[in-house]
């Protein structure tokens, strides 16, 4: 067994400590603007003031940030981090493992005089598990907040409006948590994989290569409720048609080389004997290439048409989540790599994001990259979430490295821009 | 447009009626042992007794009933009748029309001195809507009742036994509900048809050649939750497993002539980002052939597994409810074919029933036979039930011709008995 050095330690340690955090007495779940929130914001400020970062604050939309300046006060930032909000019944490591390690690495550099300030921000919101808009956290931070969402409600119907109150929060100084293009350098993501690819190849860490666009969509499916002593040639049964077309959407996604999952279904009346009358189904279609996924979603549209008129079914697709794909800046992209060779790993892997992160918001403010971990066994969103401790010391080593390498470019074309 | 007769304007009017005992204020909701349940009782009571029925009773199982004696007291009894709860947003003719229709038939035979009793029963549970165990009302009177329905729960948790003592019944005497073999001469029910024959042959009636037996089933696919950012190779999932079985199950089922329902199904966690870990969803499977129904399901169940191991699910096939085809007497079903005939139509239809009934609980008791109504667009559990007045006068005109009929029968054997 690899002995594990003092800051990987603190930093499992600290994974450990902030899963104690939850809602639920049965398992993690920490969600936006909670009592849970409130604590662990105060717990990693603790942490952030012990890593040297003198300036700690909770942001207008409630994130926590610390900051370390650079050679000389009021530089722009680069900023490291990622969210500490959870999906309900999580694992410890989705968005956390991220803050923890921006924390170590920035206590690394704590002595450093870097041509930038360096910030930590732990985001808390990046799930959209309490009011099922995501990425709430970072998009106040990159001036995207969108004025609809203050009527979104969470399961107890609370407004999201309410519950910024309720967490001390003022709705109408949200606009106060976004940052300017000019007062941020970048952002780097560390984050574990939440696939199997990095196992599979036995590598510690890959570089990302850009995030997945994304379409979500309800396809509502109306035949009509009957008996089940109804004959067959008098149905219309939404329940064959949903199976039918499920079998169908994934089928042409996969060929097509696109992500595709269908994970929510509601049949009414929803009765043993009764023939379904509507069934509503959701299709989340992904892929790294924007092109890609238009054509094929087209294609998954035309071939749903067709199959609810071949059954005699009302049909219905409402477009709930669009999103197009998010490209990583090349020259941070180049660093990261680069900072994954210092940890003896000659070629790294690159690998798309299909999951979604913090990430995508920050890339409307500033230029982006992100680290994936490796994850045991690609599990992820599920208590059985795991990550190697020799993995975590890699993303260390490689982060604080692609943090130098950045310093010294920088320098360098602060040299030629002065020249 | 043919004038309405007063029997059929009086069964309409108090169809009419009785729709507007709900518990739903948008729709017909009436359970069993609930204040509506309570309150038809004490509305079809009265009305017995306006028909002439001066002994009216509620058994100690909450079924009405009501008894004209025959040419002397004491005689056993034919009796009429059907059930008088609901499904959810339901129609109002699905069982009452049978009540309202044998409400008739006594009056109409009021004077006359029959060789045995009619008894009209409304029976207050058979649609099972509160507790999911079906037939309960007449279960009880065929002697046929479930210590372990006891601890069914309601919607609200409320148990069947304390829902019992609530309505005024005692649970500890539910026994007293049971008839005996030797007090029963028959049982005849008439019934909206559930479906769409008789209105596809113009038809008014049919005879009942028989009722499906019935397999009732949830299947429970177990995959594995994943991101929806795991590759498919990965992935184990539920949601395909099972609508790859369900259009099977269809298939399989309709090819061998069998009547096959999958209207339930639900999912976990039920996520639009999440790979369905578990699903599990239901199959009602019916025939009025015991044996296709039963090697019908051995190829299912044989389908389901391969299925499920070719996707690497776990699978679990739980049986929640197993039925026998009820057979009808054929001598009774001759005199409903009779009655028929005395209503003009020479060559009377003759269908099985797909849909479960009292009778079939009945026929535990006694012999037993019913006459189907046409309803309109085959359509029933559905607040768009129909009946056609010309349908609901021959329907009484049919049956009371049997009744008839059988007292002749009766009459000769008697007479046969005596020489």
């Amino acid at each position: 067994m690899i002995p594990t050095d003092p800051d990987t330690r603190t930093i499992l340690d600290r994974c450990d400590e902030l899963a104690t955090y939850s809602a639920s007495p049965t398992g993690i779940d920490r969600r936006y603007l909670t009592p849970q929130h409130a604590a662990v914001n105060a717990l990693v400020a603790g942490w952030l003031e012990q890593a040297g970062l003198l300036r700690t604050w909770q942001d207008a939309a409630g994130n926590q940030w610390g900051r370390l300046e650079g050679f000389r006060p009021g530089l722009p930032a680069l900023v490291l981090g990622s969210h500490l909000d959870s999906v309900p019944d999580a694992g410890r490591y989705d968005g956390i493992l991220g803050v923890t390690v921006a924390v170590q690495i920035a206590e690394r550099l704590r002595s450093n005089r870097l041509p930038f300030a360096l910030e930590v921000v732990a985001f808390g919101d990046e799930e959209g598990s309490r009011f099922g808009a995501t990425l709430l956290g970072s998009r106040a931070v990159a001036g995207s907040w969108d004025a609809a969402w203050w009527e979104l409600v969470d399961e107890d119907g609370l407004s999201l409006a309410d519950a910024f109150t309720a967490f001390g929060l003022d709705p109408a100084r949200v606009g106060e948590a976004a940052r300017s293009r000019e007062s941020i350098v970048g952002y780097l993501e560390p984050h574990i994989e939440q696939g199997p690819l990095l196992e599979e190849a036995d590598r510690s860490l890959a570089v990302v290569s850009g995030i997945a666009g994304a379409t979500r969509a309800l396809v509502t499916l109306e035949g009509e409720a009957r008996h089940c002593a109804t004959p067959y040639a008098a149905r219309r049964d939404a329940m064959l048609g949903a199976c039918e077309q499920i079998l169908a959407v994934d089928e042409i996604a996969r060929a097509a080389g696109c992500y595709v999952t269908m994970g929510h279904l509601a049949v009414e009346p929803d009765a043993v004997n009764v023939v379904a009358g509507q069934v509503t189904y959701s299709i989340d279609l992904r892929s790294p290439d924007d092109d890609l996924r238009a054509t094929t979603w087209a294609r998954l549209c035309e071939r749903i048409e067709e199959l609810a008129a071949a059954r005699r079914l009302g049909v219905s697709v409402q477009v709930t989540h669009s999103a197009r794909a998010t490209t990583v800046d090349p020259r941070l992209a180049q660093l990261v790599r680069a900072g994954i060779q210092a940890t003896g790993d000659a070629d790294p892997m690159m690998l798309p994001s299909i999951a979604g992160h913090d990430t995508m918001a920050m890339a409307d403010l500033c230029e982006v990259a992100m680290l994936f971990v490796r994850c045991g066994g690609g599990i992820s969103h599920h208590p059985d979430e795991s990550v190697r401790a020799q993995d975590v010391a890699a993303a260390v080593t490689a982060l604080e490295r692609t943090v130098l390498d950045l310093a010294e470019d920088h320098q360098t074309d602060a040299i030629r821009d002065t020249a």
